[in-house]
């Protein structure tokens, strides 16, 4: 394949290690684990997998070797910038324990363990993708790993191609399904170990050992350059609002992140809209306001910072979510009968009073939107919405209102955009390059130890990688029981944006600033090969949690 | 304000310039010119700047000193990267000349001269701006200085601020206007000067003298670095056909460029569709087969790329839409009191068969679109088409035609995306950082030398800076006569892609290949401090032109 000359630049270099990982090591284990809530229980279902220790990696004297042994890795889920580095560190750590081991990848996700499809990933291959962004080494996809039938399909390759353990590349749920896997062949003495690596530009897979996912720290670099260029725009035309919507439905990470890196005029975070109770209209005149205020020192623009998940954050709309799918659920046959034209109405009718009431003054759009789009589960396709478009829409017909009430005096045209895949799959910063190719070579060394269950842990990482410190985290010790599709499950907590954490109070310190005045900073674009302070920043976020 | 790592380390640099600019230098004059085309028509409008010849700077010994003269600097029209480094060239060049100098910056747009809205660009803060992107150091706008009371107006502040010398910076009809400006103020004897500078991101402002506009190149690698990203993740994923439209509504030249950077597996050129009087239905059908042929050797996913102007470009539509703006100006009375839902109707009464046909052939979302939003001038808002969106939905409806006759086998889902503002402020690559310099510095140096109607010229840029050619170009002598509003006037030609240009030729021997495998290629973000190879390539349109 022809390649760009950064491209060609950047694959020469060697990703940093933490200073534990360089030689020989040996596993210390800490305290016995719990998980975050409903012990018992967890405890219950991974009988075999609870309660094992922390471990953390001390450099000893000597050198590390082991018997010949295969190890597959997994690429599940969403792309992440940093993932190829996963993978060659995983592969250097294994051909230094010995340069006999090989390395299986599996095809385009889960699926291809199930369905055995499979390649080995060889020197040659991996140099070809070192610090690249994508997963197209080996494609990614979002089979879930769930059932007693896939584990022993997946086992029989396993088997068959003799591997010793298996690495999964993941985000929340399939770590959790990593954690069961490991749970089950541990339980059948299957002689497989699994390895999970956190993953996820959401930022919403950490903890106390878990600082950041891989991923975060370049997709939210990506993306507040673009959004840093857009404000610059704003600043030299002075015309528009700019509503820009950011990859996260679960968390507002993301938003919140690029943020601090730009200083928007305003800034939804969905964690905030939660606990606040705050519905469509509160948000909607929350940003109306600022515009207004705006307007009276004659500036009518802005940027506008909005996460993806928003909509399902408010609660009223959350609620009537929910009763939507319910209902849609139980009247499915009748409900596909009835003509497009009626089933809004035919919503309505079967709707309870006060969830009808709220999608009552939904715009048209979206309440069309939610009546007609449904997903293969038969489920409203909220994600559809397009929240900045209709923030956009609903701010302007506020303000119109105002005007003829002589509340608001300014001008007010809109442009939106939404940012998502133009981060995934960017080339990894150094911060990525060094966080990735640590987190798997670490997994090679929690294989070497004879783990399972746990997840490869890289800390300190606010601080400079000599200083990071290498170890594994039982992926138990994350998990509390929710229901999913009725029935109470095990999973990994989503970690959400918390309201009494550092970076959002930071935030909050200064947001009415940030609308008042034009206060955006231009991060520009990923630099690789400058000045320290410009190319080996970590994000706001992990800075301001480390503080 | 406070300064992204970014923006401090690179307030640094200090832009190169073409040796005949270091030091104390001469104008050769070359011939004398014609217009490009209505040489006749051209010289009678501009009888005082018409026919001037070809300038080149050259180095001579000695020092370059003149009397003190102010200097007043306009941005016209939209943004684009490098605006602030012409700034800062122009300041350099005029304190070289005289420390005593003064450059005054008229803001937001031509309507700061005829508003009387200037500051002074003083040394600390120009150096703000340094190496950024973005007009916001005096701002931006889309007033057209057209008129002899803007320019009688203009000139009072002039002469208020004793300015020798205005330098405007816009692109083809901003610096259509400054020849006007130039021929006006030469014709009473104001004893102001007048330089074009040529910018826009569009890259269609260049001909023999100007091989490029400035911002073409920053914007155009902005636009490639996420094309890529998004490319890498359709890659990784291999689920979706990524349909992505780019800026450029009357020439296809930064669609082609990214093309060339990138390797998209479809491309639509605007003035490939114009010159083969395609039709809409052409257009989708071309990008079907695509989209079947790589289904049948399972590849379900592609990235296709579209100029913003593409509907225009389509002459069926183009002739559609004139008739529209005729007949809605002619009957707008009327038409206004005509109810939203009755406008098609309307619309399909008054417009003759065959372009009632083509209306009628269109999506509703868009023959709705045209018939309903109106610009302030009354013209239907082509602009407004999401081209994307209708290309990706159209070519759906037609692949869901062939799966029922068994000529389609694969799946078909769409994402879309539109860049523009995300490329017009970023900061100036290395080559836009030094040309744009360059541009400034060469303006000063043409004010001194006494020209006026004389746009600064920067050529051989192909090359190494040493080797750049620095000089100045009559603007008369890019104009031609077209038709305005209904009248004929003298306006600097458009240069659209040349069907039978080298980066055209280039493109079309590879397409098929592009289509067919997936051969993208991954640029990645703008670096500043890296190996030449990476930061200071011209773009490819310019490499091959050259070739």
């Amino acid at each position: 394949m022809e390649k760009s000359a950064l491209q060609i630049a950047r694959a020469a270099y060697q990703p940093k290690l933490p200073l534990a990982l360089r030689g020989a090591l040996n596993a210390v284990e800490g305290e016995p684990t719990q998980s975050v809530a409903d012990q018992e229980e967890v405890e219950k279902l991974f009988p075999n997998t609870y309660g094992m220790p922390y471990l953390r990696f001390e450099p000893v004297d000597g050198e590390m070797k082991t018997q010949q042994m295969n190890v597959g890795v997994i690429l599940s889920g969403g792309q992440a910038p940093g993932g190829h580095n996963v993978i060659s560190g995983l592969f250097d750590g294994i051909k230094k324990l010995n340069p006999a081991n090989k390395l299986y990848g599996f095809i385009l996700g889960p699926s291809g363990l199930v369905e055995h499809n499979y390649m080995e990933l060889t020197a040659e291959i991996v140099d070809e993708y070192r610090n690249t962004g994508g997963f197209d080494i080996i494609g990614s996809g979002r089979t879930k790993l769930e059932k007693k039938d896939q584990f022993d399909k997946g086992l029989e390759i396993l088997k068959a191609l003799d591997i010793k353990a298996l690495v999964i590349i993941g985000g929340d749920d399939s770590n959790t399904n990593a954690c069961v896997l490991a749970e089950y062949y541990k339980a059948i003495d299957a002689g497989v170990q699994v390895i999970g690596c956190p993953k996820t530009i959401d930022g919403d897979l950490k903890n106390s050992e878990i600082e950041t996912s891989f991923g975060f720290d370049t997709a939210t670099k990506v993306y507040s350059e673009v959004i840093g260029n857009i404000m610059r725009d704003c600043n030299s035309a002075k015309k528009y609002w700019h509503f820009v919507k950011l990859m996260g439905r679960s968390a507002s990470h993301v938003t919140l992140e690029c943020a601090l890196q730009t200083h928007p005029n305003i800034t939804l975070i969905g964690e905030e809209v939660e606990a606040k109770n705050q519905t469509l209209d509160d948000v909607v005149t929350y940003i109306a306001d600022a515009v207004a205020d705006r307007a009276t020192r004659g500036m009518n623009y802005g940027v506008v910072l909005v996460p993806e998940g928003l909509i399902e954050f408010i609660p009223a709309i959350k609620k009537l979510i929910a009763e939507l799918n319910d209902m849609l659920a139980a009247n499915q046959a009748d409900f596909d009968l009835v003509a497009d034209d009626n089933k809004i109405s035919y919503v309505l009718k079967h709707l309870s009073d006060e969830n009808a009431a709220i999608f009552k003054s939904l715009p048209l759009s979206v309440s069309r939107q939610l009546a007609l789009e449904r997903d293969p589960h038969g489920n409203v396709q909220v994600s559809l919405i397009e929240t900045e478009q209709l923030l956009a829409e609903m701010v302007g017909k506020k303000l119109a209102e105002w005007k003829k009430e002589g509340l608001f005096n300014g001008k007010f045209s809109t442009q939106h955009h939404f940012f998502g895949y133009e981060g995934r799959c960017a080339a990894p910063s150094n911060f990525d390059a060094d966080y990735c190719y640590s987190l798997g070579f670490n997994a090679s060394m929690l294989i070497a130890a004879g783990k399972t269950g746990y997840m490869s842990s890289v800390k300190n990482t606010s601080k400079p990688v000599d200083e990071w410190i290498a170890g594994g985290i039982p992926i138990t010790m994350m998990m509390n029981m929710e229901k999913r599709n009725g029935e109470m499950k095990p999973v990994i907590r989503k970690a959400l944006v918390e309201l009494d954490g550092n970076p959002y109070k930071y935030f909050v310190c200064h947001r009415t600033k940030w609308a008042r005045e034009t206060d955006f900073i231009y991060p520009g674009p990923i630099q690789y090969f400058g000045p320290a302070e410009v190319c080996d920043q970590p994000t706001k976020t992990l800075t301001l949690e480390h503080e």
